[in-house]
């Protein structure tokens, strides 16, 4: 399924298996893009205005003209309709510069169903490993050219942590910074429980703000969990009673081993996948 | 000037106005994509095969397949040779995964006239602003999922310092390291001469192996210039007879002022432009 905004504005769906950016988009060949991947489930997306407001603030942080809020929200919800209510789904939204010097941004949305791997790791759990993100944790307010916070498609790095995970036998990855700090994951935010407390990084760390862990942190008490921000060290994952990496097709997938080291979850997995929504 | 290297491995031209990447083409969705930019002029290309070799070495840190050397260099071939001697131009190649678990990279090269901003800039000079790069500068070869050195599309940070650099009077800037060490520009490679030896810093410092800057200092000698590689801070380029950007479409570009402090250029931009070739 997809799907972009037209130049008047309006919803243009296309076939998926048909070319429909030009070589010289800037996402192309600059990734110079932002976007956002919701999950959608029953007709419905989950925590569709976070992810708007996010795709927004990214924008902004890289000088992309200001999205146009009815368009986007009108994309998401035709294509999610034309998805359907009977499997979930998985929107991405991106929006690029467009082709260079044309002033014309690309803007567009494509659903596709959840990937196998997705639907293996919220069952089996994920084994990380820990790798160094060459960035000093730090507020970054100051240097706003960093990008820190704003969700680019500039993700080579994040993909190559990856691969170079499964390439020594891990799933995923979890980034620390220079002073050994934990960051985030490439593709996902990290938290973990302290006895009934479920904690996360500040995003001050130097970290994107999941719409996620927000939905989790804001649905925890519900299930009688309390939640906390709080930076951590690799020592301070090791010793909680349970690790997950929480992003919106994943939920929260539980870490089953950091660096070769078995680790445990207190039986809290299914309450915490709960409070995440899935 | 647009084609792409197709399923047979022949050369396919395209029309550069229509789509030719897909919407769930790694390159547009996650920056999964590496390039090169070539100076064509009479006719020909300049140091062909150390960009062909730098794209073999992006494709291996990034795990994608061996490129084709023999495909590439017909791609390249054809579309200079379309483009003819007439003018000189800027070729773009453009090597990505391509569309999601399909196993096939697209291979594109794109030919367009050489930007207005990049004559003005040869012509003019450039004034450059120092910026936070965010990184130490450290040799990153026990971390190769850092991607150093590998020329990714994933180039959201250059461009947001480079429009950073504009919107406060410059033209470009130049990226330290958290220890203040001289890295590289955003799209150019540092150079600056102590009497008439002209320096730039070791790609072991984390930045990219230039290939313009290469090629001038080959030349360099028969220039009356010598050369060294050497680690840099601030107070060396603003102690330095002149400083530099050099890329391959750009030739050499004196620095005409740094963070606002005016500097000169001992009257060597001349000879260090013809010895870059340009």
């Amino acid at each position: 399924m997809l799907a972009q905004i037209s130049d008047d504005g309006g919803v243009e769906f296309a076939r998926p298996d048909r070319p429909l950016i030009r070589a010289d988009d800037r996402a192309v060949v600059r990734g110079d893009a932002v976007f956002e991947t919701l999950r959608a489930a029953g007709g419905r997306l989950d925590n569709e205005s976070a992810h708007l407001d996010r795709l927004e603030g990214s924008a902004a942080a890289m000088g992309l003209p200001v999205p146009d809020r009815a368009a986007w929200t009108e994309l998401a919800r035709q294509v999610t309709a034309a998805w359907g209510a009977r499997s979930e789904g998985m929107l991405r939204l991106v929006y690029s510069r467009g082709v260079e010097d044309s002033g014309r941004p690309t803007c567009l949305a494509m659903m596709s169903s959840v990937p196998e791997s997705t639907l293996r790791h919220r069952r089996d759990g994920v084994r990380v490993v820990t790798l160094a993100r060459g960035l000093a944790a730090a507020d970054h307010a100051d240097a706003p050219w960093l990008l820190v916070g704003a969700k680019t498609t500039s993700y080579a790095v994040n993909m190559a942590a990856q691969r170079h995970a499964r390439a020594i036998g891990a799933d995923d990855a979890i980034f620390l910074a220079t002073d050994g700090q934990v960051l985030e994951a490439p593709t996902a935010t990290v938290v973990w429980a302290v006895g009934k407390t479920l904690c996360t990084p500040p995003v001050e760390a130097g970290i994107l703000d999941g719409t996620a862990v927000r939905a989790l942190f804001r649905r925890a008490p519900e299930h009688g969990l309390s939640t906390d921000i709080r930076r951590a060290w690799v020592a301070d994952l090791h010793a909680a009673d349970g690790v997950w990496l929480t992003s919106s097709v994943r939920g929260a997938v539980v870490v089953t081993a950091i660096d070769g080291q078995v680790r445990g979850d207190a039986g809290l997995t299914p309450r915490v996948q709960s409070a995440a929504g899935l």
